[in-house]
């Protein structure tokens, strides 16, 4: 029987190819990956067009329960569902990896990611370096990674994509030292906190990478037709209100090619 | 009216979604993007599914004749097909541009590019430095720029995708001066020319970049059922068929996670 690790795109039922769809019709259960991103359409919307009934796949059934997921693809065809592109997270590398071990069947079947839609911002997608993510800091943990990528992106003349953080169903860190499973609220990080982010580390470290000068993009719903792209500067960025989630912040590198230039004014 | 610029994604005419078929079809004209990428089927098999004519569009209409395509969705509903996703070519930003600024709606559906689809591999996205290409070389112009490429992102330990050369319908230097349109038959670069392509600039640079013993990851066909993809010491990749196009090359950063080394190991 075959496994199918089905990309679906970046907004709604419809972004799903049709190969994925034929796949998602003649499986015997469809798992969704319901914690690393997020859809602009409900889980409904989703069922009521693949005509199947879907099983959410929290971290925990996907992480240290992946036999549930991979027991049913050694009898039957399965259908695990990604938001965006199939390989966006560790953790689907490695039920690729389990699912080979175990001899079963392996059908791949690509999507948009947010990694080649931000393109839409006219910056050329080979000019990306490493790729970021900002994280909700807690009291006693409040990495820098991000601002030290931006450091060497720039180092090196090379835009910077800043992934914005998601809390999904996820307990407080005091809940998970006592062991009680209590979902906080959902978060999305805006772009506004993302730039604030940057901005604290600066204070602190004043090696002059990003200030309330430093020109950025900040976009909303990429890969949707109701998206949002707002390029200026920090300050100016963080007047904005960029609305629904997704978010994310890109920060290009200093020397533009004409046609980046060109498209970018428009997001002026 | 609106022009729709569709990625088909990387594979064959099942690839669309849902929401970029549905533009094909309520569309007058149709155009496809046909020199910088290839799909494994043919323009019939579009054709057929979309129940639509398509119009094959070269550099030349595309590049000096865009207006041919702007004037269209001036007055009717267009979709522009880009095999992968949208914004994989300048080019294609300049026509988003073009459409702006002649007042045209845009509706931009995305898909999956090489730049997403190479996960498979088992390489975490985000720590990809620079995309880079390499061509074929002509008598009096061997770029390095792949060399450089690599060298820097070896520097911050970071992962390289070579994109590798692809010549449709472009007649030769020769030609091109004399201004004869003689189309020379379609190339497509292969893993291993790509590897004696860093091998010659090690040769003559001597930097210790790219030697027989560098390990690298070949692909083909990547987002197609019947993909290859194999591990290994340039020395030993030399030695193989890769087959059919596409082909691309990665360099692994030195350092790799213990998952990423799992997966790969799977590819030796």
């Amino acid at each position: 029987m075959t496994l199918y690790m089905i990309g679906l795109g970046l907004n709604d039922q419809k972004d799903i190819t049709l190969k994925g769809l034929e796949a998602v019709k003649k499986s015997k259960k469809v798992f969704l990956e319901s914690y690393t991103s997020r859809l602009n359409c409900s889980v409904q919307e989703l069922e009521k067009l693949y005509e199947q009934k879907i099983i959410l796949a929290d971290r925990e059934l996907v992480e240290s329960k992946a036999d549930k997921i991979l027991d049913s693809a050694l009898k039957e065809d399965v259908s695990f569902l990604v938001i965006g592109d199939v390989f966006s997270a560790t953790t689907h590398t490695d039920l690729y990896i389990r699912a080979l071990e175990k001899g079963i069947k392996l059908e791949v079947i690509n999507n948009a990611s947010i990694l080649n839609a931000i393109g839409i911002v006219g910056l050329e997608l080979y000019k990306f370096g490493k790729t970021t993510s900002i994280v909700f800091p807690l009291d006693n943990w409040k990495p820098e990674t991000h601002y030290n990528v931006l450091k060497e992106n720039q180092a090196m003349d090379l835009h910077t994509l800043a992934l914005l953080d998601i809390k999904v169903k996820e307990p407080s860190p005091e809940d998970i030292k006592k062991g009680n499973n209590n979902p906080l609220p959902e978060r999305y990080m805006t772009v506004n906190e993302g730039i604030r982010s940057l901005l604290d580390i600066e204070e602190k470290r004043r090696e002059g990478i990003f200030t309330l000068d430093t020109f950025c993009i900040g976009c909303a719903r990429i890969g949707s037709k109701d998206f949002k792209i707002i390029a200026g500067t920090a300050k100016e960025l963080l007047e904005k209100d960029f609305g629904e989630p997704l978010h994310c912040l890109i920060i290009p590198s200093k020397n533009l090619h004409d046609i980046e230039r060109e498209m970018i004014e428009k997001w002026k």
